[in-house]
């Protein structure tokens, strides 16, 4: 049964605000003691990809898909005042104008606290991710490890 | 109170991506056993439309709405990439060559295992949606119904 | 641990839709004996700004910020069907013609019910909201404060 030491996170967006809601959650959790997992499916796998270029073997729709795709939490989209890639350049300043933590740093905190990533296989079949462009340190699995761990957690929320 | 055998999820979204993912959850949780809700309501009452065109009288404006939203599961755009409609188009190309389930088949194997269904009365009537166009086999009611699901269950999403 | 009499809502989006959604939950669960809190974060801000113009002092970045955004929950757009600023007003006119609530009804009876809104502070910094611009009666407070209410809730929404 659920008790409040566990939460989990589908991370289905990829965009900037959205990346960065997840993992301040996500971190504000671990330091109070609890674990979280977090399922990045989607979208949501471009912020675990690794930001240089890996060279693997891709069917060309997935291919295409991978380079349209941005590369790494550096790169990410906001979901509004988007700005053609100013939006994010703007959120930087703002954060370090505020003396908050970048996305790169959010995503290292969150890491380094215990938060587990877990990457959904099935879309990154779909989507063409292989385990080479993902970060090191991250597991794989499908729906029903999700489901396995979202009972055992009293906060589950899809982002 | 909540145990870990029911699940709902606020199907808010009439995105491809978003309805995928909603439906890929609800079987999973079926196939384990649980029981499943899924509230569609606002843009996610799309994907609960009937393909072909349904005669029904509409005021003014909600017959607009009626004809720029699109009508059914298999007409749903893409969050992202949509490219103007190739971007669906594209993911069932890649559903396909991975051997995946397109999203007709994900609603039609979420019904026979039992998810139920519901549409939301209150979007219904302000976007216009009459019953005769929804699918066969679905549910009606508000939000204290969802409440008192929501109440019951261990996992509530709203994707 | 969870009983069934505490519901918590994420509001990151800004969309009148889906603060509609999030506001006719709320209203819905409070009507039923709940207690309710709304956490207003990153867009979700705007639809607790006040609508007049408050004369702050702010950085450029954050001013620039706070002209581009909507102000207050009159203004907000559409996710869906926009259309430039008419969706909302199209939506405002079924609303009116099916007799249901308009947003800033729906708001103001979420208070009069005793939803709390809480203002999420870090987000404000970075956005550039100050209380002055927001409505009289909200909470202020950050991610700790979130996790410790949702441990009490048996519901926790991110919208």
């Amino acid at each position: 049964m659920a008790d409040t030491t566990k939460k989990t996170i589908i991370l289905f967006s990829g965009d900037y605000d959205k990346v960065m809601a997840a993992l301040i959650i996500a971190n504000g959790a671990a330091a109070m003691g609890d674990d979280v997992t977090i399922f990045a499916t989607f979208w949501g796998l471009n912020a675990l990809r690794k930001h240089q270029k890996v060279s693997v073997k891709k069917k060309p729709l997935q291919a295409m898909f991978g380079m349209m795709m941005p590369r790494g939490i550096k790169r990410l989209g906001m979901s509004k005042m988007n700005f053609a890639g100013m939006g994010p350049k703007m959120m930087d300043m703002v954060v370090k104008s505020e003396g908050a933590m970048f996305l790169p740093q959010l995503l290292e905190a969150a890491m380094e606290q215990g938060v587990k990533f877990v990457a959904c296989t099935m879309t990154m079949d779909l989507l063409g991710f292989k385990k080479e462009e993902l970060l090191d340190g991250i597991e794989y699995a499908g729906v029903a490890s999700y489901l396995a761990e979202a009972d055992e957690a009293n906060v589950n929320l899809f982002i």
